[in-house]
């Protein structure tokens, strides 16, 4: 809790609603979308670099955590304010400091939201590829924080890739200027890069400055249905053995179209056990010719049915993926969602012992996700209420044991937070996060940032 | 020097020729291609990772300097044991452990020629991008310890873009594994891109994991020349507006193109001031269109020239760029190459104020390189043993301070080794600095690992 002397120091640092100290203020910070509560000891939300700097050298003096947070759609708890501290919000730093057309860089502070600096780009032929789900709710600080991944990760890389430069404001208030604006840099240790994915533990994000690429002119998507999952997968080999990068490659299990079905007309006919979905973009005319050789590469295996879509078109072929979600609680209340990720050889035996786990323990579990990455969203669906919790929690488990045996990863691109945390040295050894702790010591010696998380 | 003892310790770990300590023979170790010699104590060979182990067990306790090293192509001294030191070869750590068209993934030892990666790749239908100058002759180790980068990077990027996992022992002796072999992962600190660039300072690299991409089917290239610079620049501008993301995108400026003229039949006719070099990729059937775009996009800039090339004729076309450093010798006896990179929007000015520092101080200066993200090569020619070896080092310092005053940086792809060390703090911070420092002790506490090198 905070001492009347220290809320006395938040409330001049940030007057008026810049601070929020009453419990039935605080609790809307107190959670983010992984729905963990905490309440917050206090809210601010600087505007300043100044205000940051200062905030930031109080709370190393004072041992006050602070925990980062923008729009709060982390899944995992990165946002929650666990153990108690200041929650402190990027959101009225939300300016969208410079798109630039010659130099191919954008330069925003961590509250812009991710489609806001999207629309900016476009609107100047440029194009910022990451497009992480949340893209339309969450933010660049947030995406930095989390390496946010997402739809175009196959063909474009993920947040990680764009991150060219930042500053931020250390525990003690000092300011760090890391990389630049230059497409290429090599000069000293990659320290913009280990803020990206770092989840808020090292350093108050005040300003990011990304790469941009030129638009490109049109896109174009397919939607293919087969009568097996393998039928899918090798379809899917069979698009990158005929030399095609597509822009995004998403796939979707049998559970999950029988959950889409119950709320929207699917597209595929009867018997169809797996969907893939793929993007490609290129020029207006050579797109068409790049269609036929993707529907080439996927008549092999023998789809039960294909459509594509360009323009309005295109967006349609979307909406499925996009109803998954709200489908999903037409299979049960809950959801426990998961997000890992395997190698790419590894898919077809990792969903099936996914889906064998999920019948053994009586749960349907949707697994749909970014294929062309190996990056797979596992739902877990079950009734709470019903006492079906603990079971949902160990299959969980269990999913992340059948990951890990097949060399992947607990997370691809929702990051460790509070949930995972549990289970990090199953994935990574103990002299590795003794360095990663060690590191962090550098920047934050008192453990005052994001305190509890990630590593 | 090293004592009777640690000489032995080393015959008795490195038998044979692994271990060589004559002053005859380590001479050759003693420099790399920046010409800076020093003289090693003594030059190990580890084959194995428990060999490896142990010699950086007893350097961290006995406070050896080591000096890691592959094929030494480094232009910037990384390789120089300066202060004295043991040198490491990885070049006995050669082996291609495995090249997975299932998982898109390759995994190398250190010692691996980058090219035959590439080739191993390729004769299994995939695709590893990063593609430096040096790549025939340079390793796998070097390439991620200097993030190298090269001609493809325009549309591919650097080779940190590209590593997914490794495995290094740190002194004391330790081994770390750090990512994976998914194509996605935010699981903790990234361990792995702090690697990337590090030149060799946080640990010794025993094995890299590559991401892969799906092999394009084919590629072709056009040159174009110019009656002007600026309307080359405004030509590779017109490229990005039209939605056009070339693999790469290089230019000569007129010295070069004259330099070039003593060795070659240029293919430009006279009063080509400027060229640009630009290679595509797709599939066999799109890429007549997109040549017919590319084209279109250079008109209006009116070429005084353009040839387009697939196949054998594209190597060809690409021959005139190979030539530029033999033909550098024709301008003057002596070459100070440097290597920069200023934000895309900046090359015009950037390459203007160098050319004119270089006629203020009598010297030519040779400008071409990578334009597509901005990185310049800049080859000051003069006479050292004529005098002039004074001059083109103030030169250089020239060059750099513009380089910075546009917002560049002072290596795009080469790295800051020895010879850059000196100005370092004219473009990182002291706070920035401090930190690289501390992390790297997190690592390496006594400092024995490529010392006096980076940061």
């Amino acid at each position: 809790m905070l001492t009347a002397t220290q809320k006395r120091f938040l409330t001049d640092l940030f007057p008026g609603d810049a601070c929020v100290l009453t419990p039935e203020e605080t609790c809307a910070f107190g959670a983010d979308s992984s729905r963990i509560f905490a309440q917050p000891w206090a809210v601010v939300r600087p505007e300043t670099l100044d205000q940051t700097r200062s905030l930031l050298k109080w709370a190393h003096e004072e041992r006050v955590p602070l925990f980062p947070r923008s729009r709060g759609t982390n899944v995992v708890g990165d946002c929650t304010p666990k153990g108690g501290g200041v929650v402190v919000s990027a959101l009225r730093m939300n300016r969208i400091v410079e798109v630039s057309g010659d130099d191919f860089v954008a330069v925003a502070q961590p509250g812009v939201v991710t489609a806001d600096l999207q629309r900016a780009c476009e609107a100047k032929g440029l194009f910022y590829p990451p497009d992480p789900a949340s893209v339309r709710i969450s933010t660049i600080g947030g995406n930095v924080s989390t390496n946010a991944g997402g739809m175009r990760a196959v063909k474009y890389g993920v947040t990680r890739d764009y991150v060219l430069g930042l500053e931020a404001v250390l525990p003690g208030g000092e300011v760090i200027r890391t990389g630049g604006r230059t497409h290429k840099n090599v000069v000293g240790l990659d320290l913009t890069r280990l803020f990206v994915g770092a989840e808020g533990t090292l350093g108050f994000i005040t300003e990011v400055t990304l790469k941009l690429l030129p638009r490109p002119e049109a896109s174009a998507s397919v939607l293919a249905g087969f009568a097996a999952l393998e039928a899918a997968l090798d379809a899917a080999r069979d698009v990158f053995r005929a030399g095609i990068l597509p822009v995004a490659m998403e796939f979707m299990a049998d559970e999950v179209l029988r959950a889409l079905a119950k709320v929207t007309d699917a597209p595929w006919p009867q018997g169809t056990q797996a969907v893939l979905l793929l993007k490609l973009d290129g020029s207006g005319e050579t797109l068409p010719l790049e269609l036929k050789r993707l529907e080439t590469a996927l008549a092999p295996s023998s789809p039960s049915f294909m459509a594509r879509g360009m323009g309005a078109d295109e967006e349609a072929l979307w909406e499925v993926r996009r109803l998954i979600n709200p489908a999903s609680f037409r299979v049960a209340p809950d959801k426990m969602s998961d997000d890992v990720t395997v190698p790419r050889g590894r898919v077809a035996e990792a969903v099936a012992r996914i889906r064998d786990a999920g019948r053994e323990a009586g749960l349907t579990v949707l697994v749909f996700g970014h294929l062309g990455d190996g990056n797979l969203h596992v739902n877990i669906m079950h009734d709470a209420a019903g006492g079906e919790g603990e079971r949902a929690r160990t299959l969980k488990e269990t999913v992340l044991g059948i990951v890990l045996d097949v060399g992947g990863t607990m997370s691809g691109e929702h990051g460790v937070g509070l949930t995972k945390r549990p289970y990090i040295d199953r994935q990574i050894g103990g002299r590795e996060l003794e360095i990663m702790r060690q590191v962090k010591a550098v920047f934050d010696p008192h453990g005052i940032l994001n305190p509890g998380k990630a590593y």
